[in-house]
């Protein structure tokens, strides 16, 4: 049977080796496993949220509410938008999957940061578009405007801070350069760990009503996935000006998001003690992996998120490294795939983190 | 800004009314509101699955295990095909949208029944292909296979039972069919309904092990969301040869499946018991619905399904009377939008289809 050709070229998405792969292959004991390769929240969920979905298991028989009104309030009130500002997806990675369909074709280029998350290519190439990339690691503005130039692309994307490194650009330098962009290509705004940042710098919170109040070619994305702690509850949501969720809206499927998801969401939002909590906890942590980094001379990217980038020496391999990690139930990710000899390592508990330091010191 | 032109067509799926918004809209109480408009399970999902899932609460900060062993490992044992036989979908639906990314394109003509589940349109709208309908209601499989050559479509989707009118095709003759297709037509079997009409007719059965097993070409779809008592969990399956699922896999966005569904379906595969209770007293019930059109001199569709199909008199407006009863909190669906004089409503429990024929009976 013969598909469309634009599958030949699509590459599979390499998650994050979950906990039970490493039990299977390596017959660790769960309890004894750590995974740091995913970012999720080491502080788990808010205990409110975990009440208030105890609370309704036996919905599960019942369809999601697919006008999402709960979380969409909820969601409005934080971000002073309006509810038709606001479109809800399967994790962030939905809603780009939306824009990628409603914005994008064959014909069409896309604009992204050397190393980045990997879902923009994925997506892209599902319809089909060319993938245009910065030749710098963190993003340049001013190289993304020379191609923006010579390139035309149809939509850009900016992920600040950015997935995998760990950096994040001023958001005023952000916005101007985005007046610099013409208003038939869509600027995407990817603030998955902007908790984390706006908390350890001022200067890099982008709001998203800005975006609403004065861009029309312009979407912020956000994700319920870390700071909140829901990475296994898939709900990311867009937020930009009426006429561009009008257009993504025609690509949702219905029911996109289950009926526990939205009201854990919905609630998580209502704890933000509990968020702010694990964005302080985390960046006292990040402060061992920084020490750790100097004292093993081992470069490290500064972050504005929940994991840290250690870019190895010449002389050790962070597939290796990786690897040797692995066998020993700790889970990070190498960067290889990126062109990076460096692992992401998620910050996590003090305990988790501790253990990551002496297995690291072991290996090198 | 513009956008994709194929995008102009496409309307948005209207879900069945979620009793959210009759809260809202007419404000009911919540406990005196009935929808039998979604074809839920009305007894809910099963206490060991719900059990499963509350112990397992915490886990919503970690994300699902993206390989999906456990729940593949039980679908597997149920059907006895292999894992690689298997692609998971955030519903059916999803699977449906993997095949139409997968197989069709702006060249695409897609051949489905004139009365049917209305996401095939909507996906093959999204890919911009050509919809071809058949002019009977129910599946007349010679009608299917006249278009068929007359328009070479590169889909033939076959809904069995067929919702909303809830026939159902007898499995031989639809090989039969299928044997005179060509082997680069992709035939989707849709048997989300399959455990209702299994049951009260084993002719309907149709067995994805023999799809597996002797076609290169057709892709058996399943779901959580009704027999099983899951609809808000969003969990579906395609079966199929392992060429046709590693395509769609390409399609698959990581982590589609939430922690607590993967969890949720995995132990609903285990209590066979619940669900073949759920089926017989659906049947039981149904009875009361033909008993009932048959006092009332309304035609019913012999149904395989959890829902009946009324095709209401030509003095009788299924519109008005939909409206009249979800005033009364009774919420039903109107099929006027599928070109039918009808409504269709869930098989309730007892209690709640009384409470349909009381107000349905003041109505006309």
């Amino acid at each position: 049977m013969n598909f469309n050709k634009n599958l030949e070229d699509i590459k599979t998405y390499e998650a994050g080796k979950p906990i039970e792969l490493v039990v299977r292959e390596f017959g660790i004991e769960p309890k004894d496993i750590v995974k740091l390769a995913s970012n999720e929240n080491p502080y788990g969920c808010s205990p409110k949220v975990q009440d208030a979905v105890g609370k309704i298991i036996a919905n599960m028989a019942l369809y999601p509410d697919d006008s999402m009104v709960k979380l969409k309030i909820a969601l409005s009130e934080r971000f002073k938008v309006e509810a038709n500002n606001l479109i809800i997806g399967s994790g962030s990675d939905q809603v780009i999957e939306f824009l990628m369909h409603a914005k994008a074709n064959a014909k069409s280029k896309i604009l992204i940061n050397s190393v980045t998350f990997a879902m923009y290519e994925i997506y892209a190439k599902h319809v089909g578009a060319e993938i245009i990339r910065t030749t710098s690691q963190q993003h340049d503005l001013e190289e993304f405007y020379e191609l923006y130039k010579q390139e035309s692309p149809d939509i850009i994307f900016l992920c600040t801070p950015n997935n995998p490194t760990g950096d994040a650009i001023d958001a005023k330098e952000m916005f101007r350069f985005i007046d610099k962009i013409d208003k038939d290509t869509l600027v995407v705004v990817d603030g998955a760990y902007m908790e984390y940042a706006q908390l350890k710098d001022e200067s890099k919170k982008v709001d998203p009503k800005i975006i609403v109040d004065s861009y029309d070619n312009v979407i912020y994305l956000g994700t319920f996935s870390k700071a909140y702690g829901l990475g296994g509850m898939r709900v990311g949501y867009g937020i930009a000006n009426e006429k561009i969720i009008k257009e993504l809206y025609k690509l949702r499927p219905p029911f996109n998001i289950t009926t526990l998801s939205l009201e854990a969401a919905s609630v998580a939002l209502s704890d933000e003690e509990f968020v702010q909590k694990s964005v302080s906890l985390n960046f006292d942590e990040m402060k061992r992996y920084e020490e750790f980094a100097s004292k093993q001379k081992i470069a490290i990217i500064n972050s504005y998120t929940n994991f840290v980038t250690l870019c190895l020496n010449k002389d050790q391999n962070s597939s290796e490294i990786s690897s040797a990690l692995l066998r020993r139930g700790m889970i990070v990710r190498d960067l290889n795939g990126y062109g990076m000899n460096a692992i992401r390592v998620t910050v996590g508990t003090s305990l988790q983190n501790s253990k990551f330091f002496d297995l690291f010191e072991e290996l090198i």
